[in-house]
């Protein structure tokens, strides 16, 4: 599964369409490439369709959302699904103002997407349509453990009928999920949570994965987050090796993206599904 | 003082809303992660009072304004001021447009700062309704130097008095001032300038430090200033040491930002009040 | 020619006022900056004809376009060429949406442009007046080869007569062009194509070199073109004995550009005229 899949994203170099916010946003083109895609950001709407259409996948990001952009989303989402194209939803701060939430239901009903990503906090407001969340950042009480991860694992498939999509909820551990099946991923380091564009950059990857892999949405945002994760575990080491800070890091973090071959992946990965 | 601010970083976790310019709000977010905060970043209007209702400072930074983001820092800035929260303000390129130098105002007007900091151009504009300014950095005359620190001292403390803010102006001398008391902080490196986001950067640590000690609100920014210049330094020697040029520069200082730690910074620290 | 072209750099210090997308304007604000520059990113309507009358030079790049900042382009060159300023066009994506091929096309018709860089699909988007890219990549039958050099350094020295604009066209081989004489560019490496950015920032390089250079912008272009080849040639060879990624790349890549000397340029340009 782990070969075809990265077999087709060298084959494919799948360009991803995205809709994002201005904050990571260079983080994610570098990621997509790093992964073997090739982005283009565009958002205005007069042209949304267009680029989708020359595109293999669509990201939409609501991080630093306004008027303008969400009607974009809107109309790139819907162009995406026409042409069949995988679309990816990260639903940053949902939970933490209406104007995220609504978009977050306004979008969930008038496109259909094939993955949705967030923190815990992001997810669950999905489901209960209110959020308590620490601004982009997941609420400590929140975060799946050992403890809750049978009952997570469990919501994770729920929420996937739901909304007919693939969920993925990442933090410490993260759970990749779609009706009939959940995947915990134990890869990852804390320091992934002391930058900025984590979780945008991993969004960006899925879009990637699934942009050549149109038909195995669930393996390859399976293999998304493990090989993220097990990038994250590369460059820590990298940063304690150099001593180096938060910044060095986030360097380390993507070049390893750049560096991953699926037999270093495939050793490292640490999964299990129940 | 050092100590107490810097364990209340620590404690209160400070999350900081920004509405900021996009060339720099990826160090600006990252650098308010290393400095022991949480960035979020929201500029639509419907949504920035309820964000900045979650969060514990605000900083509006003008750098790249336009009409409807002028609009939600007013809306944002009076919220922060009903709910008590430190509102900084970076006046990037003020004297340098019509639209900068008049937007200041229009904010100095409707929002109470609890600081105000830029380089010596942006804040004479302050004084004198009108600058030169080369762009977004400052002028050399204009340059505070030993000769013309005691004035500059003195006119940052009756320019605290008239706005009733904490004034920063940084430069090659830092000067931090309220209308009672003010501070050089002789601490910093030339390379510092050869780098965008230096100053937008440092706007965002004082966000985060004050977030955490809205009472302390003068230590807590001659704090960050002087947090800054040493990470300034200490970049400096680790990118000659690596033979390194201006992007590991901007690299390095995140990093030291990253790994300060409050020793470090009580015997590096060079201050002197007059 | 190259040591006087950069010594009026490191002279005139140029300010170079961007329109930009915000996808890389903090990678093409660090690179103004590393090569002797001072950029001002400003796309406000109201205010860039007062941004650009203090600037030596203006940038435009439609990489994340919409109306509002296209108005602005418009207004900003046609300020620009009132007072004599080289304007540089990067039209980003030109030929992937009817949105940008029209932009591209209203700008030609409403500014006079010193420099046109672009990759070789975008160039000939102007010639032909539709595209086929990639996205914001050039298609690969496009590519200027060995074999296609001659025909593509004519078809540039063509384009540049019928548009009055120097042309350089960044690929494998780089040409510049005016309607006389055309230069092929043996410079690079093909890992500037795995991180977003080279070819904006390349485009912001032109702007420094040519807002210190006003009346040599053939020799300008052609300066900065090679400069940022040698520097990718460089950043590579730092990348491989570091045993870096594309992120490593990205940093090593504005680091050559802060130290890049007359000396080792003059040395390392592997340039040919026809």
């Amino acid at each position: 599964m782990l070969e075809q899949i990265m077999k087709n994203v060298n084959e494919v170099k799948p360009l991803v369409h995205h809709i994002t916010n201005y904050v990571t946003v260079n983080d994610c083109a570098n990621v997509v490439l790093a992964s073997g895609g090739s982005p283009i950001m565009a958002d205005d709407a007069t042209e949304v369709e267009e680029i989708t259409n020359i595109c293999n996948s669509l990201v939409i990001n609501i991080g630093t959302l306004n008027e303008r952009t969400v009607h974009s989303m809107i109309v790139a989402g819907k162009k995406a699904n026409q042409l069949g194209h995988p679309v990816i939803l990260d639903p940053v701060g949902a939970g933490a103002s209406h104007l995220r939430t609504k978009t977050l239901f306004r979008l969930l009903e008038e496109v259909r997407f094939a993955v949705v990503r967030g923190n815990v906090s992001e997810i669950k407001t999905i489901a209960t349509g209110h959020g308590r969340t620490k601004g982009v950042d997941a609420v400590a009480a929140d975060e799946v453990t050992e403890e809750s991860l049978d009952e997570m694992m469990h919501f994770a498939k729920e929420l996937s009928r739901k909304i007919d999509a693939v969920i993925a909820i990442t933090g410490k551990i993260d759970i990749v999920a779609d009706e009939k099946q959940a995947f915990a991923i134990h890869n990852g380091h804390p320091t992934m949570s002391n930058i900025t564009g984590t979780g945008c950059m991993l969004t960006s990857v899925i879009g990637t994965f699934c942009g050549a892999n149109p038909s195995e949405i669930l393996e390859s945002t399976v293999v998304a987050v493990a090989a993220m994760g097990l990038c994250g575990e590369q460059a820590h080491e990298r940063t304690v090796r150099t001593d180096g800070g938060t910044s060095s890091f986030r360097m380390h973090l993507i070049d390893a993206i750049s560096k991953l071959n699926q037999v270093e992946l495939g050793e490292g990965i640490k999964l299990e599904t129940r």
